[in-house]
């Protein structure tokens, strides 16, 4: 008998926005030896997040989580020089992403991305029901005179942008990000995903603490810089009105006593953060070299990987994709024209990056063979 | 400005379905001195939990989680005798209950649950558009006869039923769960909330680990027996056809690393859930011991609770509730009449239950003046 399922999900194929390193290993019978394809840190969290991870394991796993989480409302909302019914702490993006579509974005909706940004969004946009309007890249970057205008001719009710951008490591002055809000629909949220925030080199592209629009949303995550992809937490911020709006529809005790009490500690270590943006720096340096010195073009990042130009065309760059990972190393590379041309591979230890550099050069002649 | 959320989420008050301990902490300003109000294990976990947190701390928490928690379905699907596309792993029962709703029932359908059962479910129906329809409890139990004829009578598309029943400890036999199941029409999903299904007394009350319906799904979790609250991880066990529907619309990466790696050890410590079976079952006689004694009647229980029925009115046992909070003992109660008569304590340890029956005579003496 087929399940009876209700109308938006009976119209759903059956999708996954990504195959995780683990799901691949498990394809292809053997584990990578360096797993490079999330943009995940591969180095070790704060010691004090490990002794707060220690803590609760030991004194708090048995109880269910503080649902509002409290005490890292009130540590973000120091942090981020914001009131805390300004915050809204969530089981990462992802699970954020989702709750804003479910409040902002009624079924057959528009919201407006760009072609090739994160697939999450435009999975949750059809998960809820709605429709999705991509607006291609421009030189590689988000093109946000478009974006506003695709918004305003399709009555948009949400717009999902990144700063820095992810998969291809551009960014944005704060100043055009702001312009491009002013020019939405002020019924029309924009979703500021600020991810990889803290690698911003540009201090022009920071957008200050302080920022705000009626109809912005700001998303920020531990899964990045801070290293806590495992454990699912990031955060919202909003002016309070539209932030209380999350309170309504949330899994209230979803963000598990770990990731709370983690998210603490790694918030409170700014010497660790700041350690590990300088190896980040270094490494992003070092995947940049390695790809001058094998004739590929490293796209500028403001972020944890280096996207780089493989020259040809999506084919060729597909087929260097599939000649690293058969020499175990786990990459990705973007999906669209012309996008497809490059390949992202995320910064490792100095030791990983290495080992990239070690095996690029027969990837790329296996690659160039098989395309002759 | 008013945000402009769409037309289900702008119909909903803000609301919570519960407050947590930490939250009533910080509002009366002081802490508790035990937790007996959420059922949550107060024992520690299995030893091999600690170690599987800890070297998931060590080793992975940089990394996002197995999106299809392939090693924990295995483990699920070997322990309860059921094949792996059954086995849906979720962020415990609360998101899994969200995603039953959003896969299953349309704005305006009709789901059908007992009036004072798990307000979460509830939650999750009006959050997305569906209507409650509530039945009263008989004798302390789910009026399974009465469910049947409602879902019948309203063309409900959801039934919600636990067993055993959580706030009152009751229970079904088996046979009489079955028989629900297959007086609901084809088209309505029966929801077999199991989440205190470990702490099962009567052999005839459990379901059997390979009993399946094409409109069933039962829900475990973790939070309870395993002693795992903090992390979120429960499962829901269903016919493939409609296991799969899940995969439409649930985050991917949402259950976390350290709940993936917790559960694995905690299932595999089947010593370790015999013995945490063993002191439960004492402190569920110790906590009846201190009922009885205070001319409380403790209801039978088939979980980790004890309902007692203070003899009186809801004020009353309201007004006891209050008295044993101002004691610092933090205990909950059914809400509707007349499950209203009673309070309703979590098995601690024994010192906690200990704990509990000194402060109790003098709190009914106090509600019992208050009231008199």
């Amino acid at each position: 008998m087929t399940p009876r399922f209700s109308p938006i999900p009976a119209s759903l194929p059956a999708t996954v926005p990504f195959v995780g390193a683990e799901q691949m290993e498990r394809g292809r019978g053997r584990p990578f030896k360096a797993w490079l394809g999330a943009n995940e840190l591969t180095l070790p969290p704060s010691p004090q997040v490990i002794e707060a991870l220690a803590k609760a394991a030991r004194d708090e796993i048995s109880f269910y989580p503080d649902a509002p989480s409290h005490p890292l409302t009130e540590a973000l909302a120091a942090h981020h020089h914001r009131a805390p019914e300004e915050i809204v702490v969530g089981e990462g993006i992802d699970g954020l992403l989702g709750l804003c579509v479910r409040l902002l974005l009624a079924p057959g909706e528009v919201a407006v991305t760009s072609l090739g940004a994160y697939p999450t969004f435009n999975y949750h946009v059809a998960g809820f029901g709605g429709v999705v309007e991509a607006v291609p890249y421009r030189d590689d970057a988000e093109d946000l005179e478009a974006l506003a205008a695709r918004a305003r001719d399709t009555g948009a009710k949400l717009l999902y942008v990144s700063n820095p951008d992810n998969p291809m490591g551009s960014w944005h002055s704060h100043a055009a990000i702001a312009t491009l809000i002013d020019a939405v629909p002020g019924d029309c949220t924009v979703l500021l995903d600020e991810a990889y925030g803290e690698f911003h080199t540009d201090p022009a592209a920071i957008t200050p603490r302080d920022f705000t629009r009626p109809n912005l949303i700001r998303l920020g995550t531990f899964s990045k810089a801070y290293g806590l992809a495992g454990l699912r937490v990031g955060y919202a911020l909003a002016e309070a009105p539209l932030a209380a709006g999350f309170h309504r529809i949330r899994n209230h005790f979803g963000v598990n006593r770990m990731a709370q009490a983690a998210a603490i500690a790694a918030l409170g270590d700014a010497d660790h953060l700041a350690a590990t943006l300088k190896t980040i720096t270094e490494g992003r340096a070092q995947l940049a070299q390695i790809a001058t010195d094998n004739a590929l073009t490293p796209l500028p990042s403001a972020t944890n990987f280096v996207t780089m130009d493989c020259g040809r065309d999506g084919a060729f760059a597909r087929q260097v994709l599939e000649e690293i990972l058969a020499r175990d190393v786990f990459i990705r590379m973007p999906g669209p024209d012309p996008l497809n041309r490059c390949i992202r591979v995320s910064v490792g230890t100095a030791e990983e990056n290495r080992l990239f550099g070690a095996i690029l050069p027969a990837a790329l002649a296996a690659a160039d063979k098989a395309r002759l």
